[in-house]
């Protein structure tokens, strides 16, 4: 016999009246008979059925929401209502006690916020653990995605000494003390007595290492947190977050938006095609928080809806000078509901225009490309034949409903002159650098990529609104406990 | 026409005449005529033949190595030896050219210290891009094996709050500046300022955090960096490196100990099946270095027949009582060989020890288990029954030949009461632990778990020596460079 038999298994089982011993947690015991067990390897329980009459009071008494419990019995048709197969119950072992008065995860609805205080618990929840049961097979189809397609994972530093990308604050790693910190002659930090003898942070990507490997590999992309020390304590920002960040030798902004589609359809088909269960409770705890909001706010589509949606459309692809011209023309431009309205071409897209665009004008994900090179990073592809004072680079950010900004992406600079001008420009050191403009010096050639937020996808698929929810344990201005 | 095939498509192809186009980096270029063209997809390189007398001059001189290229032609069988199919290129376009004279990376041998200083060129060369697709097939076993064994994936945090591991010393992680760092009233460094609010480091295990959601999911595993801040500086340390753990609930010792053979197993056969050309040119990369060591230094098997008899044989079980018992009784101890002579029970093994125990009396992976209390980390499940003051724990070491340590596991304490006084007689803050001890509060239960060094393990499948070599970007003492 088996040591224990998985719920999902034992659900799907056919009751051939065999013993089965099933171990996991209570979530209800009702009438001293009716133990619903959970042990997590689904979101549903399996009921299994005590023989009260015949168990000691002292036992049953123990059998609490929240206990750990070995169950031994024989699997049955179930004679109930709502379940198919049942646990006739004929050995009880108590595992471990649930003090009842003292367990924070009654049967009962909990707030998001004392869920987020108690973060190493949430995850016993029905929300909770499927929201990181979806997250984790997210993260599987990235990789079965990347891999079936002759991608290459690879491990960008975590630990930089390079700080050029200038994607937004870092976090310091030092092991110097704070107190007696070394100084040079001159009075400053001396760093060389620090642990990698240089000033390091914490990455905030990828990209520029990831380009290194693809000019040798081809296909590559990394899938690791990155970091920002910024102080946005929003629904949408984590100063910790994983990314992921493919990588592809001789592909053009088009293939780039191809994959970047491809890639993100994917990776929710796979993810619904094996989460119907979780998803479905998902969709209903988005209507009942819905209910309590005026109509106007709710969603226009349930949540498995809004996921097929995705899959079904092609997103729309559009230029940013067409962008413009649409929000210029808007009514909450043109009735200055806009904060910031949109006067002229050059104007860098806030996220209340970005949501008008996905969310009132186009109603579907939507690709924005050839952003004004001004706005944009230094390692972008200039567009050939553009106006003087209109230079536009190879950017595609894609936005998605409720979401905003889920992928940022672009074709590389791979002209060594024009990216050591444009570095210049900008004051961006070359000499810290050397090694990234290597790849123009020594066999360059068209390349193209992106960076994908993996918890902004995992708030769009499981309809979550605070990004704090769809990560094991956040870390945000003023909190990073567990 | 596809915009372009990938050699490794285009190596098993039938050469029925069709035109190709192939896009890569230009490996050798032989009598103006013969491009050894690689593209990363594999370590193979395809031929493509030069029409040179109908091609310019002007071009011929650009095909250097490490150019970036783009050919047109026809696959067709190869008249040569040594390939089935050749391109006869038709159409030549240069994307980038490489400076004979200043590219790094010529067709000769290059040390691998040389390498690790060029470690952004280094993956264009054979062995390197060998090693890292060896890394990356690598990593997605470890996912599938999980996955399809119902393990879900969890993110544990990089940056913590909670140093009471005590697994290794701690970067510090912080947003605070060395100059005019606030104080509290006492004159200490007030943290409560900092961006978390506290003190903040680099994790060094996710294995707390993981054992919260194995008591809710049932199964569980991480796959994220660590970190330690030790002054290291060896053949197998980093101060940044890949770790996976695996944590499942109701899982006793031999199980966990089956969970991690099995688990090894997998990924090696997964890889070896996957990479014959690329292993194979790392054995006989590492039979070359060999060559110049004394017979006595050199490996006794080939690589791929070490890793052959890793997936054939059972690892040794071994109790430290046992290992103890050998270690005494050895040759190098009676000789005063080792350095530290191993006189009574209750020492820890050295690596030396290790290395005895593996490599010299059972010539095979080993797990050691029920280690002395004393030497172990606090979590560890304490065995009943033992004489007192030999206390031992159900720990786990996994040893390899040629790696010493893979992997350390071990059944964790379940019981409060007990974990609660190792705390206090190790001086564990357990306010700072509140959360850990929860999950022995409420539904306690028997579990276990193990880390598994990731950088170790492609050490031992790619029969590299020094771990600096099997990370794209390694962070030792005094290098953070890239």
């Amino acid at each position: 016999m088996k040591k224990q038999t998985k719920v999902i298994e034992l659900l799907t089982a056919t009751p051939v009246l065999t013993e089965v011993t099933v171990k996991g947690w209570v979530r209800t015991f009702r009438n001293n008979q009716f133990i619903a067990l959970n042990d997590g390897s689904t979101i549903n329980n399996i009921q299994c059925v005590v023989d009260f009459e015949n168990t000691p009071e002292e036992t049953l008494k123990r059998i609490t929401t929240g206990a750990a419990v070995s169950l031994t019995g024989t699997l049955a048709e179930s004679k109930g209502a709502g379940q198919k197969v049942e646990v006739q119950v004929s050995k009880i072992e108590i595992l471990g006690d649930s003090d009842a008065e003292k367990y924070p995860m009654q049967p009962k609805k909990h707030s998001l916020e004392f869920l987020r205080e108690n973060a190493h618990l949430r995850v016993r929840t029905n929300a909770f653990g499927a929201i990181m049961r979806v997250r984790s097979t997210l993260s599987f189809a990235v990789h079965q995605y990347f891999q079936e397609r002759g991608f290459f994972y690879v491990n960008t530093p975590i630990i930089t000494g390079s700080d050029a990308e200038g994607a937004g604050e870092m976090f310091k790693v030092t092991a110097l003390p704070f107190d007696n910190t070394p100084r040079t002659e001159e009075g400053k930090i001396n760093y060389k007595e620090d642990f990698f003898g240089k000033e390091t942070n914490l990455t905030v990507s990828g990209q520029l290492e990831a380009e290194t490997y693809a000019m040798a590999l081809g296909q590559v992309y990394t899938f690791g947190p990155t970091f920002r020390a910024e102080n946005s304590n929003t629904s949408r920002h984590l100063a910790e977050f994983w990314m992921i960040e493919p990588e592809v030798a001789f592909n053009e902004l088009a293939d780039n938006m191809d994959l970047a589609e491809d890639f993100i359809k994917y990776v929710i088909k796979y993810t619904v095609d094996k989460h119907e269960d979780d998803l479905k409770f998902l969709e209903q705890r988005l209507l009942d928080e819905e209910k309590n909001k005026p109509q106007a706010e709710r969603s226009e589509m349930s949540l498995l809806e809004k996921l097929n949606f995705v899959l079904e459309n092609n997103f729309k692809r559009v230029t940013y000078t067409e962008a413009i011209d649409i929000l210029r023309n808007s009514k909450p431009n043109k009735n200055k509901k806009f904060q910031y309205l949109i006067e002229e071409w050059g104007a860098d897209l806030q996220s209340e225009h970005e949501r008008f665009l996905v969310e009132k004008h186009f109603k579907c994900p939507v690709i924005l490309y050839d952003y004004p090179a001004k706005i944009k990073a230094f390692y972008m592809r200039l567009n050939d034949n553009t106006e003087p004072g209109k230079e536009t680079v190879r950017a595609m950010d894609i936005l998605f409903p409720g979401i905003g900004e889920i992928v940022g992406g672009s074709q590389r600079e791979e002209r060594h002159d024009v990216l050591v001008e444009k570095m210049k420009a900008l004051g961006i050191d070359e000499e810290e650098l050397w090694w990234y403009l290597d790849t123009r010096r020594f066999g360059t050639a068209v390349h193209s990529g992106f960076g994908l937020g993996f918890e902004r996808l995992v708030l769009f698929v499981t309809g979550m609104t605070n990004i704090r929810d769809v990560i094991p344990f956040p870390r945000t201005p003023q909190n990073a406990e567990f």
